[in-house]
């Protein structure tokens, strides 16, 4: 006898570890997505330096909005007075979709950062979520060093883990198309 | 002083392990190197039965090809004869595209499998890609546990590990459009 079909549900699904392909594989998610007219989005909270053009043309070709939040911030940021309130108005961005019902999958890149850094809360963020999050939305959120309680909310988490990596054992630089 | 800026080189990537996102993450570099207007097809080895429907709809939608390399096969197959003849005529186009200057970015889908199951001679496989691979190709390979050789050979690896994942531990279906 077959068992029950499974139910269907939004997944919280977090790539974390130091490895490539964190994001790489979030917007494969995106471009699947796409393939079944799913409706998604995704927020850029870390803009590398004019870095991820690949993606954001490739996005942009499709009608599919890769959107950064705010103007660029590190940890090394000078002003970090600013980079901290561009972090929380990027949740607060980020709160606006997933309450909207305007898409099926949102995708929150970087998003570990402004938790491990203490920019925003993270049991407030978890909190937020679990109260909030629409049980169908599917939300996907990358970045190394993904805090303990978001891997315990999360329903599906990969670490990509670094087994070899060009650019430091090689000194090859990034290369266009492939890495950004 | 700046140091001088590193050569371009096609790089040799493979996505492995246990966990997901090593086919996904190869979608996104599919969908960012098509967003850089770079030529990009991927072969699919291992042909899941009917799933794949997300990516595949999607490269059609862009006229990207993801092409499954034969009928289908698995290592479960009962006509063991064709599986493996299906590797090796899989293999065979493999080669035709990267010798072909066609492409710019070829992708391996799940080509672990037939190195791990010995349909393929994996030192061979390893000794024509180092004779024949133009210098500029970018080569994706994905697949759990691939082979040391050709660990050895990539110029970047990554394993995706699985922290969790909800199949498993939830009893949740694969949902389309993230998962396949």
């Amino acid at each position: 006898m077959k068992a029950p079909r499974p139910p269907r549900k939004g997944l919280v699904i977090v790539n974390t570890g130091n490895g490539k392909g964190k994001t790489t594989a979030a917007l494969g998610v995106l471009f699947r997505a796409w393939g079944r007219d799913l409706r998604v989005i995704m927020l850029q909270f870390l803009k590398h330096e004019g870095a991820r053009f690949g993606e954001i043309r490739a996005a942009e070709k499709i009608g599919v909005t890769i959107r950064p939040i705010g103007d660029g911030f590190t940890w090394t940021s000078r002003d970090m007075d600013k980079t901290i309130a561009l972090a929380r108005h990027g949740w607060e961005e980020a709160k606006r979709l997933i309450l909207g019902h305007e898409y099926d999958v949102v995708i929150l890149d970087e998003f570990t950062y402004p938790l491990q850094f203490g920019w925003l809360d993270t049991a407030e963020v978890i909190a937020w979520l679990q109260a909030h999050k629409p049980p169908s939305l599917h939300l996907i959120i990358t970045g190394r060093d993904a805090p303990p309680e978001l891997i315990a909310y999360a329903d599906l988490v990969t670490e990509m883990r670094e087994v070899k990596h060009p650019w430091a054992q090689q000194g090859l630089a990034a290369q266009p198309g492939i890495d950004f």
